[in-house]
């Protein structure tokens, strides 16, 4: 029997055909054995699920806002972890590079001045997180002559990269890199991984490129350390807060670049989950196991 | 017997080094047999050779200023072609990136707005010319799901090229491709490439990106289309004039990137100029044919 998917809040016709390819069968939230939920805020998702939903599907990769939710003898909660690791791993490149080759001050420029720039070419790159976009990441710079630092939980080592440090090692790379790319998951353990002590020992000409969550970040000392030139710059994705207020010392602060947390545009969004959910669906209807569930102890 | 080598109009310990490796010896030009020349600019070189100089390597990969001065009967001229094609395909990369991730917008806001964006992932990208550079781009897309559209002189099949288009094709490829990016070398024939008519061809959301040289772009074509929004912006680290002028409307123009010719920049430039005059002296002493010969007549 095919499994009843309700699509809420809204339906969407790529998500739709995902379900049917997958076997499933579109249905109202009351009779649905799963749900799709393809809203990224908390605020429209049911008070209480229906008893017979076994499974939800969440449309983001970061889930920190739904742990509250997840409760231990409910339905399983798969995130969509991985499922846009491409198109945020190609932003964290165009960010990196942005940086690297100095286009943040040429966008700026009205004027012809030839400075001294850096290539990528040759330099350390330091990845922190190598889950799904971490891993796109390695493989975007493959073509490039950079040596790959991972930092993982573990330091089991990573595809691609020349070494891989585990987390509590961390204290060691930032001198160990020209540039920095955090792509890590917002936990308890990853708040303020970057503050004054962290920012101060990277090289003068590192850039700090974040496409994980404002978080990992301490706001108020990466504006300190680009006032005070200990890095090349920073080139967020996200940020704390978000969004970024007008006004902010961010906006303004020396070789900062924000972008208003877009590396996975809507665009490619509903693309990229389309083929999770149609995988997904098919794994609930054979009863194999899901892909990405939630562990709400590790937060993702 | 070693070759005599003259390095000129300054030294460079790296470019000594690679000379000495490559099998040669520094010599005063009076007793030269070959010249290595290290400036870009025709200004300070010798107006006549000495008769015993028989091979000169410029520094530079495009070589459209020094035709006037390479005569049928005069010594071998080799150009640096293909020698930086990582550092500015690295650049060319960059711009891309900033171009279709709508970073040129994000590094000049003041204001989290966040507007639908592309990514790269899914497009088509032509790239007119594929020599060394273009080549070297086409290494580095090869991890995106991008599709690669090449122009060559000939159409020969490029390596990682989707197809390749011959020269007198071009008309076609505006139409046919998202982005654009500029790769071949200044010659009467590649003048003015990129004019109104071509640029209303590109599709809306297309953007164009130049680091070979700033004449084979019309730029009062280009302002007007960016102005018109014919295009979704262009990255040129070329211009014509150049360098571009304070004032000049392109500066100002929506959507337009301008870096100052840096693509290759001095820091990079030295490491990879090393290494082609190694082998050229290797080449040269040993009488095999030299890298990069100019024909004058070619143009490069």
């Amino acid at each position: 029997v095919a499994p009843k998917v309700h699509i809420g809040p809204q339906v969407d016709p790529a998500i739709e055909r995902a379900v049917r390819d997958g076997g499933g069968a579109a249905a109202a939230l009351e009779a649905a054995d799963a749900v799709v939920w393809l809203d990224w805020r908390t605020d429209g998702f049911p008070e209480r699920l229906p008893d017979g939903v076994r499974w939800v599907q969440l449309p983001s990769a970061g889930v920190e806002i739904w742990l509250p939710r997840i409760g231990a003898d409910g339905p399983v909660y798969t995130s969509a972890a991985g499922v846009y690791a491409v198109p945020v791993a190609e932003h964290a490149l165009g960010l990196l590079l942005a940086g690297v080759r100095g286009l943040v001050a040429s966008a700026r420029a009205t004027s012809w001045r030839p400075d001294p720039r850096r290539t990528l070419e040759g330099s350390t790159v330091a990845i922190v997180g190598a889950g799904g976009i971490g891993r796109a990441l390695i493989e975007m710079l493959a073509p490039h002559d950079v040596e790959i630092v991972a930092v993982t939980r573990r330091g089991r080592p990573v595809a691609g990269a020349a070494r891989t440090l585990a987390a509590d090692a961390l204290p060691d790379v930032w001198s160990q890199a020209d540039h920095f790319v955090i792509a890590a998951p917002a936990t308890g353990a990853t708040r303020h991984l970057v503050g004054a002590e962290q920012l101060r020992a990277m090289p003068a000409h590192g850039w700090l490129v974040n496409v994980a969550r404002g978080s990992l970040i301490g706001t108020d000392a990466l504006v300190s350390a680009l006032h005070a030139g200990e890095i090349g710059g920073a080139a967020l994705d996200v940020t704390d807060p978000e969004p970024l207020p007008d006004g902010h010392p961010l906006w303004t602060a020396p070789n900062a670049l924000i972008t208003p947390h877009i590396a996975n545009p809507p665009s490619a969004m509903m693309r990229h989950l389309a083929e999770r959910v149609r995988e997904n669906v098919r794994r609930f209807a054979a009863g194999e196991p899901l892909l990405a569930p939630i562990d709400p102890d590790a937060g993702y």
